[in-house]
């Protein structure tokens, strides 16, 4: 299998990160989002979305989306799991995962900061505004569903790293970038700590990329 | 079973549709989003991410963010599936359904058109120009990923409903509001008048709803 990535891509992340933990070793492409590479037509022609991560399988199929890759390394490699037993922890872990993954990050990634900037001639300044408010926004739900929940652990859903940390860690990355305070958020600051312990997290960081850049 | 929901929501027509195919009969609540009923207290209690729909179990456990919710309910109910057997099949269908559920929706739903008049000052009119762009970014891939894939069938992957196509009929009834031009997509226009015909995807639409406004 192949990953295409960018060091910097929070979706790409999460797939390392499972990666990692299956003990699944990829070959590794990347393409430079800010350098544009994702937009290459040899690049459109295996992934319409022109967006990273895509997963090359060995018989030649593309996967897209980082959530449906994550799924589909679930299924077919279940050791260690993503997901608990138990069909109500399955949900609320992936209502978890789903917060970075569709309330976040879409609306604060690339091109919608470009937009705002090219569009309605917003400043930089203004489209940082904009990411950190919505990144703001979706921590405190996210922090308001694992405070106070029996089922949070070291983990956001028990003792052992599930779909939720594996979206959670990578956009608490990207906040960093936006000078969120992570001291208004204490259960993801936790979190967050437990998983960086944990060598597949570790290892998956942007800076520890072969492509990273200072 | 209580589905809290509202009748123009895309997510919580997801589910409608979901469980009107299974068969699942469920109360319905309601929360009035323009009024901002979501965001009352006793609401926010039970769903802290103030979003419509939440699925409240007989247990009284609460699952929120529709995608869980459709894997939930998949899990749970199996008959009739929404997901094919095959991994890359599923793959294929979960990133299909992403494509509305992260790609489009949260960047062009309520909070944020709200935001950007009330911040960036922007007109209604450049806030539906806004809209517009995500929606049609979003159908020119959704279209390149199913008009030349062998895969696809009547509906977004074979024969049969699956939650692509449960995700893609919302985002299309979203995209009249706005309008965008669906003679650009024909396959999408033609899954979309496959699944209008059946009556779960009839049942399901906001103007069937008992909370529908003209």
């Amino acid at each position: 299998m192949k990953l295409i990535g960018y060091f910097r891509s929070s979706a790409a992340f999460r797939v390392r990160i499972a990666l990692n933990l299956k003990g699944i070793a990829v070959e590794h492409a990347f393409r430079h989002l800010r350098k544009g590479e994702q937009r290459a037509p040899d690049y459109a022609a295996i992934n319409p979305q022109k967006l990273v991560p895509a997963l090359v399988l060995d018989t030649g199929e593309v996967l897209t989306q980082s959530l449906a890759i994550l799924e589909y390394l679930e299924e077919t490699r279940p050791e260690p799991p993503l997901l608990p037993n138990d069909p109500v922890g399955r949900a609320r872990v992936r209502s978890l995962a789903l917060i970075p993954t569709a309330d976040i990050h879409p609306i604060q990634n690339l091109r919608v900061m470009a937009y705002l900037r090219q569009t309605y001639g917003q400043s930089e300044e203004a489209a940082f505004a904009w990411s950190r408010h919505w990144i703001e926004t979706g921590f405190e739900v996210y922090e308001a569903m694992v405070a106070n929940d029996r089922r949070t652990g070291a983990f956001s859903h028990g003792d052992r790293p599930t779909m939720a940390d594996l979206c959670l860690v990578p956009q608490i990355f990207n906040a960093g970038r936006f000078k969120v305070d992570m001291a208004r958020y204490p259960t993801l600051k936790r979190i967050f700590d437990n998983c960086m312990k944990q060598p597949a997290f570790e290892a998956a960081q942007p800076s520890k990329q072969p492509d990273a850049e200072p």
